[in-house]
């Protein structure tokens, strides 16, 4: 039987939610990967020291049996650099939303007015705190990403030492920004490396394939694919798994987010290995990151095995990507 | 109080479906229109006399108190000239489905093979029988109704004495098409003069503004809208109103179409009066469908007023557009 060895996998974008939620989902991302970036819009978002410990031990507390770190994040706003100071040992990075661009960022940028941020961002340069940015303008939806790259452009060049992750990247034009700024990196979900718009409305409606930023069209994809298989040293898995529950999903104003975190490694495998990329999936989820970042996960060793495995049609009550289907490896052993 | 005042109402492409539903979506048709274009795309489709006579006598009996003309189609498949003959004077049209293109379409057209389809249409040219399309390939479902535009083209080019009408178009492309064939005409619906992308999956997911062709981008409903506007004489009112049961479209997997049918004339003046183009609507949903199709229906006369008015929830089991929303127009009398 085939199989594939991955050690430390990292989930460079995560929602980890809170309460019955968190505990729900956490064990679950714990079980494959050896560390997330946990994201920080909870309502209220996680915007203090006193938010992050404790959003972090409520983590812990989550996932008592797997070694799981969770790498914290803090709400965008203009923090002055002594606050940051006081908070840079305990995250790894900021992340800034567009305000009211997806599920609880009503808090986030409003204007991205460049001399009211310089001084958090100065900061954050100087301090080596990584900025994650929500990157989608409040336009048409399938242009939002592509209107964003503008404001990644004015963010890359005026702040050179500031290390920018452009989040769920889903279009060519934000591939095409990876070459032009040595600053801006970028994360990939593994449903934007499997669904494009007609897998959302294209046929029946899906609400399970419907997330913030839409999947785009069928050249997007590709770029994205291209990257990823080649584990581009500037891209980095980063799952964007997002639970809602059935009730949010399945209904009438259907809530943004694909769950993916128990079956991204095994779709992983299955695109990678279809691809005859395999020996790129390493860098992919978990070396690049390690680079951009500067972060040494303790050992975690997941072994993946070519086997059908049929996706559990819904964990708790969050329906994951392709529920009730069969997918084509599963894991074999975690250490 | 602001009137308006309406003739012999019509709506040029509908789903009136059968058994339970018709008896339950009919008279809402029938209270305000005096007449509709009926869809054949039952299962199994209308494609003989029989049918055509038969479901014609279900539709007449499920509006028995009011005046109200259901103008029958066929099914589109490849018929000889004899069998044309036979039911030219039981229909007005003939409607093309590509195969597995929107609700039960699975038995339409799969390959747009002109020299096979040459007899067929050549008769309808003869017989004077109108060929309505839904124009659409399989292609990524931003871009089907685009794509199909080469089709139309052929279609047109073809068959000159063949009457065309390029169904609920949804893009600048189609209303472009209108200036370069004199034998394509156009249908467009109320929903696809109201709503883009945006209100499908832009904000939350919206199952009940989900319908095929999807809603395009804001340059295309512009581009509908001038048209539709200004009453240009090739357009006419089609609401495509196509009812679903809410347990499939509250779901996952939402089945395409929007009930429109009970509110289309009220919108349609929100939206005519809000561009002061009130004096055109009476064009758009009526005079210029007489005279592309050559139909005189019996008078009816609807008297509209600008007043608040609440769309029920539901209608039976069926979520009409803007359900509970309120909308700035109502029927006053109907004679």
């Amino acid at each position: 039987m085939k199989t594939h060895t991955l050690l430390m996998p990292l989930d460079m974008h995560l929602h980890l939610r809170d309460g019955v939620m968190l505990e729900q989902v956490a064990p679950l991302s714990a079980y494959t990967f050896s560390g997330a970036i946990v994201m920080p819009n909870l309502v209220p978002p996680v915007s203090t020291v006193e938010d992050v410990k404790a959003y972090k031990q409520r983590i812990m507390a989550a996932v008592p049996n797997d070694y799981f770190e969770p790498y914290m994040t803090l709400f965008y706003k203009n923090y002055d650099k002594r606050f940051l100071e006081s908070v840079k040992d305990h995250i790894l990075a900021i992340k800034l939303y567009p305000a009211g661009i997806t599920t609880n960022s009503e808090g986030g940028v409003s204007s991205f007015n460049i001399e009211e941020m310089r001084p958090t961002l100065e900061a954050m340069s100087e301090l080596g705190i990584v900025l994650c940015v929500h990157g989608e303008t409040d336009g048409f939806v399938m242009d939002r990403e592509a209107e964003f790259m503008s404001i990644y452009e004015m963010l890359a060049s005026n702040f050179p030492n500031l290390k920018i992750i452009m989040e769920h990247i889903t279009t060519k034009a934000a591939v095409d920004m990876l070459e032009r700024y040595p600053n801006l990196y970028a994360t990939i979900t593994v449903h934007h490396l499997l669904l494009t718009l007609d897998d959302v409305v294209g046929g029946m409606m899906m609400p399970h394939h419907f997330c913030k930023p839409i999947a785009k069209r069928p050249e997007d994809k590709e770029a994205l694919l291209k990257v990823a298989l080649d584990a581009h040293p500037k891209v980095m898995f980063g799952s964007d798994s997002a639970p809602h529950p059935i009730s949010k999903k399945e209904a009438c104003g259907c809530a943004a987010g694909v769950f993916t975190a128990p079956i991204a490694l095994q779709l992983l495998c299955e695109i990678f290995d279809k691809y005859g990329k395999l020996e790129n999936l390493q860098a992919f989820v978990s070396d690049n990151a390690q680079n951009i970042y500067g972060i040494c996960p303790e050992f975690k060793e997941i072994v993946l095995e070519e086997r059908e495995f049929e996706v559990p049609a819904i964990y708790g009550n969050v329906v994951p990507l392709y529920g009730g289907k069969k997918i084509k490896w599963a894991i074999q052993s975690v250490e």
